[in-house]
């Protein structure tokens, strides 16, 4: 019962064939299985059974294969955040829960962190632009909304969206990327536990910050 | 009149030459000029006016060059927050001053931001682990007294220092990293202007979060 965003490229995206859409499937959890976003063409034909010549008709290139993983995901993601805001409940409810949700997403799909990176760092600008346009556009013109509506519900102080993006994202990415997800000091990488203590943190920490929070702030009446 | 810290192997690195010192300010030059640190040792002994046999005698590899100019600036950062840690003020004012100054240092190395990812997460693990001794795990150190000395002080309530530095670092961190920087958005990428604007943003991030301050917060008493 979600309703469609209005992604360019959708329509485009949506008619690819079951094949495609198994060849993205095999690719994915190929990546996950490898903890690795280093895999072949012909190592994703023989993890799907299907014909290394498919694989290329459907993708031309690994950069091509990436790229249609991370719309794929994306378009799930942002879909996702669509709905939770069109919720009826408050803007911070909405902004706790779409922290959690990015935490979440990249702990769902643990390549879509290194995939964005790649995209977004080490390819062209014609990638980098894409990356822009299927997952960093979308969610930060979503943040800008759900901000105003902050502001205006007077729950929220006036901050920068582009600041807030940055910082917000940046944040959430550095807890999976690289060997920060494998430090030590971690103990044993980001398991669930530590998953979950980084979205207690996190929204703590956007929310009422590391100062001690007055009487007042907690809910309670100052006297 | 600043203390020298006790980072392991400083002695060993203070005792390069004079020749290796003007080197490595030869190699942060054209890396600044560059806007790169895809510099080749050939091109070091050019800039320099230093002989290449003797680039390769002080540094053997080019990972190696990387990482003495890495560990050169990390311990010119380590060694004033070190100073700062020592001033007689208070905790947040700390707080307040490191998020600046975490910010301010990327800024003055440009190319800081980009060594300690190639070095973290596309070198070997050896290279990740001298980044780890030289950078990350001082200013994790620091950090951790910081928010011990803020919870005593009555100033900030209890958070994770490991979720902390994750965050604060990988939130700073953002801003300068790869086409971050370039973001049209940004308008022009990180000009002073954006950088003062950031300092702003994450020290209220960081300190009182996005929630609207009470009365009481904001150092005037509720009635």
């Amino acid at each position: 019962m979600r309703a469609q965003s209005n992604l360019p490229a959708q329509s485009a995206e949506r008619q690819q064939s079951v094949t495609a859409a198994r060849l993205l499937a095999a690719a994915g959890e190929l990546m996950t299985e490898r903890n690795s976003i280093d895999i072949s063409l012909s190592e994703l034909a023989k993890k799907s059974g299907i014909n290394a010549a498919l694989v290329k008709y459907h993708f031309g290139s690994k950069d091509g294969l990436l790229m249609a993983l991370l719309a794929r995901d994306s378009r799930s993601e942002i879909e996702n955040l669509d709905y939770l805001m069109r919720q009826p409940i408050s803007p911070t409810e909405k902004l706790k829960l779409h922290i959690a949700g990015i935490i979440k997403a990249y702990h769902r799909f643990p390549y879509l962190n290194r995939l964005i990176h790649r995209m977004l760092y080490e390819s062209s600008d014609k990638s980098a632009k894409e990356v822009s346009r299927f997952f960093a556009k979308p969610v930060f013109e979503i943040q800008r909304k759900l901000l105003e509506q902050g502001v205006e519900a007077g729950e929220f102080r006036k901050v920068d969206p582009m600041m807030f993006y940055i910082s917000l994202i940046g944040a959430c990415d550095h807890l999976f990327h690289g060997r920060t997800a494998m430090s030590p000091t971690l103990g044993g990488g980001v398991t669930d536990e530590v998953r979950r203590r980084y979205v207690a943190h996190m929204t703590e920490l956007i929310c009422g910050g590391i100062l001690k929070a007055s009487p007042a702030k907690n809910g309670k009446t100052a006297k």
